[in-house]
């Protein structure tokens, strides 16, 4: 059993009446240290019953001995013990909900047979009126198949489920944006991309998610050529829109200019790939890729046909070696690969005023106690430390922006602003080296992103509608 | 421009101040019939304005010629007319909510990163955990290729998907049910099948909807066989079961029983298949298909296998000929087919008091005015005459039963039990020629269906669950 965060647990057990007294249940509970807040009969009966009993306790970790004591008990069996986490998750954590009700005749005539028939066929006629008179104006799908969950890896499309509802919630609370969670019982490449191809009438963006490289570039790609709406991979882009947004604001503090620095992005994966192209976009010229076999070079040819293409648009002195070579004379490392890939020797031998992102999750690439003492900026993907670049703050102001100017893709420039709009968010009284990025909870972010993926979007030509706010009139 | 039962429009309109005045555009419509009860300023300006003026009219028929003369005058513009039904599909008639509100770290922490993840390594370990710990336990999908959608045919996945949003929102309304809309741009029997199969581990349920035939057949039958949750196409089986009920209390009024009738069911496509299925499992014995080439009999080979299959199940007499040919000494006329196709010397051809149910749509086989001098029982699928056999007082009921049972599948026995739950909710006492079914706002009939599934679902040994309210102790 795991534990998260929680000082009351609920431990359902089935009492058989004749066999074991509620005292005695109550006496093993007290003498390991637990407190009985509630009990709710869940199923009555004369002999057998069901109990739930809301107990408290100091310290998650005596749980686990309090109920192996519990189901000890002659008479009792243990049905299950739930801790908060558990219990917010019974039942799945949306819903889906009418907008209006339908009380009477009249309600089920407009919204279903016969009144609807008109709305189907004004859509019939023109495919564009999908937008305003259905969901697809404000919703987007979150696709997965469950082959790279957090860092759990491959647990499959029902295991998912729970981080897919937990992104569906935070693109309602933080956005408004209506999200429905599709975690898909296939993984193959050709199969995924016909389902989210088909499912797109539906959905007015598409949301990839914790789809396992490399397949994720090329399920993102083909349906990017396919679809006229927004598909984004939000483990590539949403992670390289937060670093990006923190750069600039550590580059602000250590006063240096992104066209002179030299970057060493560690693990390129699909968020290695997608954060170097961003940096390159951004105006970093020496940037140089390190991932399993060293630095990703020209003159080297890799299996992964991705890195051959990494290696001719990045390393321009061609350097070679591992990563405590290449980090030499270094600003910027970026990891996103494993715990414990960076020594506090390689922080050593970078340039003045380090700036070491370490996003390995939940072990950063080096333990903030160890590199901490050695850098300018430190920042990880972690809540529990400064600076936490989480991509929470991306993704729902982008799709929000998205789905307002009705844009066909979200582009790089779309994505470049959103980092822009991120860092903007801290002033330059606010900033410091252990505040270069906005809290997920800070209430301009979702705004100000809006705003600049809409003018971006405007800008680039793929809006399809501009949105009131952004309307100026004579 | 169509309009639907409305008496208010909403008309926004450009003006340019410089061209017109708001004195004059209000004199175009009061001369026209309107009334201007309320005004929005929508997009401001100095010259140029824009306005959505609500403006209420005695006949909807009026509208049009309304519409006309005001977009007929110089300096203004008329960008949309909407009537009621139109302005509640704006942005579609569902949402997404959260179950629990995310307002600060802990919260996030519980239903996103880190806490989720113990929760998707519960599921992981235990795939069945998925049923209590993400929304499977309570949502469906409606899923459509938008090719056979209310009376209007093959429109298309985008123009289907107010229907399905529809569906979605009585689900939620009548029987607590999140479902979601499924659109798919497809029209490929395989790759529906693969779809749905990939799309299960979201959801408890599949209600397949608005599918052409033969392909409905086909789709269902292989995810029947695929999948470990109930699927169900409500055209066939919804359908059925509303038909069977009102059967059973039209047979209460003429006292015949049900194995000693002569049933004839016209159309023999999706609906009239499985609506022929329930009656032969219900006890019907002499039961005669006709389609557009007539009574469907052996020998006869038919390009459509489903027919061959049908001519031997059915049709004891091996009786030929037309519908005017077999409706001769019928007890009972079913149609699923065309306006017009039942005269009323067809009728006059049928035993002592015939039951007819007319069920094309939007109109029926038989005008209700020609046909009810002259039968005993009269129903339709339409709300504006007595007795209206709607498949709502079907799918809400069955798979609130199906999913509180967690019923792998939504099986005869049940569909059965469905049928007689809904015609027990007319009382004895309430039973006349013009009240064989109860309204689709009666809200006994979702806990009666629910109930006689559920109850068949554990008899049947289809159930994985037994609900709280099913259990007994002691």
């Amino acid at each position: 059993m795991r534990l998260e965060g929680g000082t009351s647990v609920i431990i359902r057990v089935e009492m058989d009446k004749q066999a074991v007294t509620f005292g005695e249940l109550v006496s093993v509970i007290g003498s390991h240290g637990g407190d009985i807040v509630a009990i709710d009969v869940i199923g009555p009966g004369k002999r057998l019953e069901t109990r739930d009993l809301t107990v408290s306790v100091q310290e998650p970790s005596i749980v686990e001995r309090l109920a192996e004591a519990v189901s000890k008990l002659k008479g009792i069996t243990l049905i299950n013990v739930s801790d908060r986490t558990f219990l917010l998750h019974l039942g799945g954590k949306i819903q889906v909900h009418s907008k209006v009700p339908i009380k009477n005749r009249d309600d089920l005539s407009r919204v279903y047979t016969p009144g609807v028939a008109n709305v189907c066929l004004a859509i019939r006629d023109d495919v564009s009126k999908a937008f305003s008179l259905t969901i697809r104006r404000n919703t987007v799908a979150v696709v997965s198949d469950g082959t790279a969950v957090l860092g759990l890896g491959d647990i499959g499309p029902h295991a998912a489920m729970p981080v897919m509802e937990g992104k569906a919630m935070l693109f309602k609370e933080l956005a408004g944006v209506d999200a429905f969670p599709i975690c898909l019982d296939t993984k193959d490449t050709e199969e995924i991309i016909a389902i989210v191809k088909a499912l797109a009438p539906t959905f007015g963006g598409i949301n990839l998610e914790d789809i396992s490289s490399p397949r994720c570039f090329e399920i993102e790609n083909r349906l990017k050529e396919m679809l006229d709406i927004p598909v984004f991979h939000d483990d590539q882009h949403g992670t390289a829109v937060v670093l990006l947004a923190g750069l600039f604001n550590a580059l602000k503090i250590v006063d240096k200019p992104i066209d002179r620095i030299k970057v060493v992005v560690c693990g390129i994966g699909a968020a290695g790939i997608a954060c170097s192209r961003m940096l390159l976009n951004a105006g970093v010229t020496n940037l140089i890729g390190v991932d399993k076999d060293g630095a990703i070079h020209r003159g080297e040819n890799y299996a992964n046909e991705v890195w051959n293409e990494y290696a001719k648009r990045t390393n321009p002195n061609n350097e070679t070696g591992r990563l405590s070579d290449v980090i030499k004379g270094a600003d910027v490392f970026i990891g996103l690969s494993r715990p414990k890939v960076l020594s506090v020797d390689d922080i050593m031998q970078m340039n003045a005023d380090p700036i070491v992102f370490a996003m390995a999750n939940p072990e950063p690439e080096i333990s903030p106690e160890d590199a901490m003492p050695h850098v300018r900026v430190f920042a990880t993907g972690r809540s529990d430390y400064p600076n936490q670049l989480n991509n929470v703050l991306v993704f729902p102001g982008i799709f929000r922006g998205a789905l307002d100017a009705r844009a066909h893709t979200i582009n790089e420039d779309m994505k470049l602003a959103a980092a822009r709009a991120i860092a903007s968010i801290v002033s330059e009284q606010e900033l410091n080296e252990f505040y270069i990025i906005p809290s997920v909870f800070n209430d301009k972010v979702v705004p100000a992103v809006r705003k600049a993926v809409i003018q971006e979007a405007i800008r680039t030509g793929t809006a399809r509608k501009v949105p009131g706010d952004f309307r100026f009139r004579d």
